[in-house]
């Protein structure tokens, strides 16, 4: 087989500990199934502030260049909340996603039968849930203009949101293609009521929706849709929108699943390349302490397997291993019903590599 | 006494069945409490549209400015949603906002004790949930420069989103004075890790916290509190944001209560002058059938008596004849349980009525 670079990145918090877990599980896989993988670990966020006086390293974005996929621990945590903008891990965040060119943000929020009671919806609206959030990255108001101007009315600052035909194309071309190996169905998220930026978004639904005939396309306002979210979650398959709508549902979903320390993510780019990482974040409050969940972030190899890859059987079995040892009733103190009970990081993923 | 004037605007849907139980309701209060209401109907949404050519006629423009306050029933409907953007309903409410000064919009979401299994959560978490979102509503990304332009990918839309210290402080301070008529909790939701319109937002927060030393303040990240709304909804007392954001997140918070059909509003502007209208919409599916629930509806009434007219007394005996009637078992279809038993719009409007 050919060997795949993996870049590594644990980052802060817990970060470090849920990344040492999904290496083991990427070491296991080779032995397995005999995949090879090279990996190169890199300083990112916060420990990169620290470390080299800049969250994105020009080095980390050479090795990140270099990989055929990155893996992501989380980054951030309150000692850098206070530093200004460029020595901030959230900076950095956005600059790995525009200079790797990752304009898709896939988001899936699936409930895990066995922590269906974690989630704070009532199970019967729960029941069947398993959506995908595929939320645009790179654009729209995250990366528009952005300044201070004294007016009128004093100091005033100013937000710039702007998409352009080709960006959301290539996003709502992927959505619908998703939605093609998935149940078919696409709720596209605007509000195309107040929006410009809407309107043109709309319009390009409207366009390409004829070429993939077979998905059933729905146009949901922001606000209805953050309500229908409550109100019916398991009537959504692929909801695609922009990204600062995209950021709000994705993690509203992904609570209403009650799965939240569980759930994967991939960001894309052109071609197979991908950065994977926990939806999850940094949890600095209980980092160190070997409390953390690696489950998320296992997944997220199996989610680059699939997806990066093309490595199914791998998938399968990582996927099938983390089934196995909850269904065992294994479980971390995060999901934990009876806390006495619950295992460490790295028993946990001692029992998924075992199970592989 | 002095004769109040209100505006009153029936709109679209279902608006002017719920709407004319409204004003029953506030002739009832003249019979038991002695006020003097002068009523004035205005065209306004879908209707205007196809009486007067615009969705905001100047003349309901008018009405509105000489009236001490504005009673909305619900405007739009599928009928004008392929409109051009000036003969579109949901211009009419942008614009009336703007001309009326309305700032700012008050969306109590409280949890109504016989509709707690009408929510999709578990009655548990929803416990003791009684929050109000304060959103600005003349702001933001609504009201920046919005325009196409050819760019080098193709056209490209642009919406501006902009915020003075001015504008951020006055809704930041009713917020602060509206939280200390409360439960003294005040969540300060923002992206500022991202949005420099968030980060003077935040800045003015900080600025003015110290004059408000009872209140205890919080920052929370959007993305975290479309979460934290799920996941603590008894925890939030006043939530105040911008614009979009308090779109979304008002739409979250009354879902998840369960009672969206019962839900008033009020948009306010400099002094007492006020709009109210139901959280609902037209509901154009349902409309003239009498199977709508005009509760919100008179609930706003409620709400106008107090914020507006400092009517206490009047604000009190709707909401404890709507309490009667609600637990001696009366529902609309809406929120009946056995919809073989619902009564009608104008039977539930008798029922309050008589209650007063
Ligand atoms: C940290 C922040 C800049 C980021 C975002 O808003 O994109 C995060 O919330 C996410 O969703 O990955
Ligand atoms: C109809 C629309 C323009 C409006 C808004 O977004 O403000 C509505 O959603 C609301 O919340 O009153």
């Amino acid at each position: 087989t050919d060997v795949k670079k993996i870049a590594v990145i644990a980052g802060d918090g817990i970060g470090p500990e849920v990344v040492a877990e999904a290496e083991r599980v990427l070491k296991r896989t080779e032995e397995v199934f005999g995949y090879r993988f090279e990996t190169e670990h890199a300083l990112f966020g916060g420990i990169a502030i620290d470390e080299k006086g800049t969250p994105l390293p020009e080095e980390t974005l050479t090795v990140c260049k270099s990989a055929d996929a990155v893996l992501l621990g989380a980054v951030g945590g309150p000692k850098w909340d206070n530093n200004s903008k460029e020595l901030r891990p959230e900076t950095g965040l956005l600059g790995i996603r525009k200079a790797l060119g990752l304009f898709s943000n896939l988001r899936p929020a699936v409930v895990f039968d066995c922590l269906k009671d974690a989630s704070t919806l009532k199970p019967e609206v729960l029941e069947g849930t398993d959506l995908m959030v595929v939320r645009e990255l790179t654009g729209g108001i995250y990366f528009g203009e952005k300044f201070r101007r004294e007016g009128s009315q004093g100091q005033e600052a100013v937000d710039t949101c702007v998409y352009n035909v080709t960006e959301v194309e290539r996003i709502v071309r992927q959505a619908f293609e998703i939605a093609q190996g998935r149940r078919k169905k696409l709720a596209s998220v605007d509000k195309a009521n107040v929006l410009e930026t809407s309107r043109l978004w709309r319009e390009v639904v409207n366009r390409v929706a004829p070429e993939y005939p077979d998905v059933e396309v729905e146009h949901v306002l922001v606000d209805n849709c953050a309500m229908q979210l409550l109100r019916r979650p398991a009537s959504f398959d692929v909801i695609v929108t922009e990204n600062m709508f995209g950021d709000i549902l994705s993690d509203e979903a992904a609570m209403l699943t009650g799965s939240i320390g569980m759930l994967a993510s991939a960001s894309l780019g052109e071609g197979s390349f991908g950065l994977y990482e926990p939806v999850h974040g940094s949890a600095p409050d209980i980092a160190g302490q070997g409390l953390a969940n690696p489950i998320a972030t296992i997944l997220s190899v199996a989610l680059m397997f699939r997806t990066t890859f093309g490595y199914a059987e791998g998938a399968d079995a990582i996927e099938a291993a983390v089934a196995e040892v909850l269904n065992a009733g294994h479980r971390t103190s995060d999901i934990a019903v009876d806390k006495s009970k619950a295992i460490s990081t790295t028993e946990m993923g001692d029992l998924i590599v075992a199970a592989i």
